[in-house]
């Protein structure tokens, strides 16, 4: 049952956990889906709608009960586990990401790092030495991975996720500008600035005119 | 007429132009939607279709000319054009922004960069020199600017988009683990990796059963 969920309704429910622990960090116990929704510029209907997949935590017309309803979803999204994740690809972008604090108090923890540029190999980043990608193929026969998160560059993105997804890599985050391919089993998102950019100088060209050509 | 194409239509053409681009590259001068669809996990139907909003670009069993469909969707883009950006909030990951090299080929060109830390005001990031965002409001009078990322922690974030979009920026690139608000003439998208790894754990925690709880 719970296969059947659709993608889009999965990817809503981190903001929803996220906007609840705001919710219960300021104290609120109950939240209606018109202030949720009011957070996350959701409509009040389709909150109710994407929580019914889970079950029932309302009370009509009494609104969320906020712990409750945060507990559920981390519990169902996996938030109160902690994941192991490498980074593969240290340039000036994978430094970055080994060294962003926001992985670590949501449970994703940066065991390994791994790079192509022997200038790179051995080199101190935060508290990980950075790895040889050679060694990559035996560092996950070895050590359990949960998610990978690929910075290199676009041309050898596929390539490396390719050797992630064979080493049993469940959940791919790719920061490459490319489209990168893994089987129906496995989970992939991309972060991609420019292509976030690009859609919305859509809009600035609307608004500006064809005067602006 | 064109207002009314959905916004998820419009998220998916910059991806569109990306394979053309690609196609075009290796000297491929036709392309069927099959093809396209497999470079983008897109089916075939939901490619006419989305390309049928802005024209008839294809023969009925020819497919789309590349380099023709490539400009025009470079035109519908704004692609040919420059854009004048800001970053906001120069820590590690603004520094990282300011020194990626993927966003100027794509005419996305960083103008300025502010942060509030007197220790980093005055520091040279690549060409830029980071100035403080007390000058911001003042900046934003003198220049031109299209697009702000912002890139402060998430308290912040609110505030400096409220003065972004006071001062006629009309596109905002948000990094700040936070779903901030913007009018609804204001295009706003949200880089967040937290929020993608934390909806593709809901797939590993699936996969992997109540055993590993």
């Amino acid at each position: 049952m719970p296969l059947e969920i659709p993608e889009v309704v999965i990817n809503r429910l981190p903001l929803y956990a996220r906007a609840l622990a705001e919710l219960a960090a300021r104290g609120e116990q109950v939240v209606s889906s018109q202030t949720l929704g009011e957070m996350l510029e959701v409509t009040p209907a389709q909150i109710r709608k994407d929580l019914s997949y889970f079950g029932r935590f309302g009370k009509q017309g009494r609104g969320y009960n906020v712990q409750l309803l945060l507990a559920k979803l981390r519990e169902i999204l996996g938030l109160d586990r902690q994941w192991r994740v490498i980074v593969v690809g240290v340039g000036r972008l994978g430094q970055a990401i080994v060294e962003y604090g926001g992985f670590e108090p949501q449970g994703f923890h940066i065991v390994a790092a791994f790079d192509a540029d022997p200038a790179l190999v051995g080199k101190q980043v935060g508290r990980i030495r950075i790895r040889s990608v050679d060694e990559l193929d035996e560092f996950l026969r070895r050590e359990p991975v949960d998610i990978g998160i690929v910075a290199v560059p676009a041309r050898a993105a596929q390539e490396v996720i390719d050797r992630l997804v064979a080493a049993g890599v469940r959940a791919i985050l790719n920061y490459a500008p490319t489209t990168a391919h893994v089987p129906p089993d496995v989970a992939i998102r991309h972060i991609d600035p420019v292509i976030a950019m690009q859609s919305m100088t859509y809009h600035l060209k609307l608004r500006q005119g064809t005067s602006a050509k």
